[in-house]
């Protein structure tokens, strides 16, 4: 359980992002958390930022008390435990926001996301997090840490947006010669539309009614932008494809209309990729039936496309990056939920 | 829409099983259908069988007013419609439940039981039927008419039962290495099991507390046979698999109960294909999303397999068949029909 012996210090206490309540969101000086197992890491946090799915207990549709928040990070390591064998101090790492064992059958079968072993966190909403089973989680960015800000925003995106849009649109089977439509127009929505462009879809559909998130839909790839929603939206997305539907959907939402709306724009035999956190979501099982189609979702598995998605990074395929609107100091979080609460913003990055 | 110069004179009249209501089932004379449009044969039946979806209405779970039943079928064409190119009269021939044109992109993508233009038959339970597209929904055996009942059976069973277990085994992504669980053990249960071992499956499950279904579990291939039900059966396929699940598991019913099991039973990025015609099934989103299992089913797209499931049933390598444990004339079909729903027997053939 010792820490190795090179370790730098690390300050006693730091500054991390707490949720006290639905929509009170403070910064407090806690602890500075330390390696306590022989598997895991510290990071310092090199940039953090808040998902959409924190807005679900900011909103109140989730419990939270007092919970430290944040789930995307990429930073560098500055204490690791002695077992672990693949990283270095100095290492500059992103995860995935489910930790993973990387042995396991279900993480060998590419869902670390569902690891037998999966560890845990602390929150990357703060200066320093510890991370637990860093072997099978954490991936090195080759060239380590970026000196421009806008790449460092592309490795934060993948550690969550990016590869749940990632997930979203390979679970759509998105691919060369397919059209693929996307429900939801957040962050991960959109990423959804750069993944599936990125993955050689021929035509990218996006519902949205915001022109902000269309431009950047756009930006990513996106071919046609729809503003119908439910049925209507549905039967527009027929009407561009001959009459069938789309090859593919992704469902970014998590929502009961957006699943409807998404397993209604689906051609039979096409497949629906859900990646938006279930909320009071039922699907009726002759619906499903007679839709015939694939029907995949769940936490993104992110770990599985990371090493693919920094290579995408790195060449300058990809600036996914490009879903933060708004840059504030880590000092600054409760504006920056806000932002996000308010959909003025489409992602926040905090600035540690 | 003329029929072919050289189609003999068909019978004015001929028998056909009729629903009157709910467990009342007769055989009246009622006129012999024909040829109707350009793409439509007229086929002879060889033979044909009761469904256990049949027991949906005869049961009153679904409604039913003097309805011509069947949807199960080989024969020899002997009326053909101008416009059929690829059949000829006297050919021997096999269908789907579902027909096909096999030209829209639906069919072409491998999901003709969703097909855009599908067609309509005459029930199959009788002595003639009317198919339209015959060129995109029957198949013709190349060896003709067999004189072995066996062989016949065997055909007949891939017309449905086969298909469709088929299907759910292709669902459930059964292949070398893998363990795969089927929940029902009907006849499409069984074929079920015989698919997910022709495809290779290393270990076959099925959950079985009859000892006669159970017997040709084995026969086709079932390596474990579980008694336990519900989550305790889901359990006992966890003991057997490590702890993580099926890989794949088939469900062949289209309850409640069943589709829980086959959820429970099924290990995380695992696949569950769902066979059984759905009644009253709802699936809870966030259940879902946190199982991350591929879901596919709906009508099995025969036609995608009838070509190959002929051939391995000349080749002697699957005997389908052997899921009719009874057989009786056509004018018994009220007894056929007694005896499946009492579970007396798997499935009843009847001869016309």
């Amino acid at each position: 359980m010792s820490t190795a012996p090179t370790a730098p210090a690390l300050p006693a206490t730091m500054r991390a992002v707490v949720m006290k309540a639905p929509g009170d969101v403070a910064v407090e000086t806690i602890e500075t958390p330390r390696v306590a197992g022989p598997g895991d890491v510290v990071i310092k946090l090199a940039a953090a930022c808040v998902c959409g799915s924190d807005l679900w207990p900011y909103r109140g549709a989730q419990p939270v008390d007092h919970q430290y928040m944040g789930h995307e990070y990429v930073g560098t390591i500055v204490e690791k435990g002695e077992g672990v064998r693949s990283l270095e101090l100095g290492d500059f790492v992103i995860g995935s926001f489910m930790l993973s064992d990387g042995t396991c059958e279900i993480c060998q079968a590419g869902y670390p996301s569902r690891c037998a072993n999966a560890g845990h966190y602390t929150g990357s909403q703060a200066e320093y997090m510890r991370v637990e089973l860093a072997d099978g989680s954490l991936v090195k960015v080759p060239g380590g840490e970026p000196d421009d800000p806008e790449r460092l925003a592309d490795y934060l995106a993948a550690s969550d947006v990016l590869g749940t849009g990632w997930y979203a649109a390979v679970a759509a089977n998105a691919g060369p010669g397919k059209t693929i439509a996307v429900v939801g127009d957040g962050a991960v929505g959109l990423s959804a539309v750069l993944a599936a462009k990125a993955l050689g879809a021929e035509r990218v559909i996006i519902f949205s009614r915001h022109e902000d998130r269309a431009a950047l839909a756009r930006e990513f790839g996106a071919d046609v932008v729809i503003a119908e929603r439910g049925e209507e939206g549905a039967a527009k997305v027929k009407e561009l494809t001959g009459g069938y539907g789309a090859h593919g959907v992704c469902e970014a939402v998590g929502s009961q209309e957006s699943m409807d709306q998404a397993l209604a724009s689906c051609r039979p035999g096409g497949y629906v990729g859900f990646v938006g956190v279930s909320h009071d979501q039922t699907i009726d099982g002759l619906d499903l039936f007679l839709r015939e189609v694939h029907l995949e979702g769940g936490p993104a598995p992110v770990r599985r496309f990371l090493p693919d998605l920094i290579k995408r990074i790195d060449a300058g395929e990809i600036h996914p990056g490009r879903v933060f609107t708004k840059r504030l100091p880590l000092d600054e979080a409760a504006e920056a939920y806000k932002a996000m609460d308010e959909r003025r913003e489409i992602k926040v990055l905090l600035e540690v």
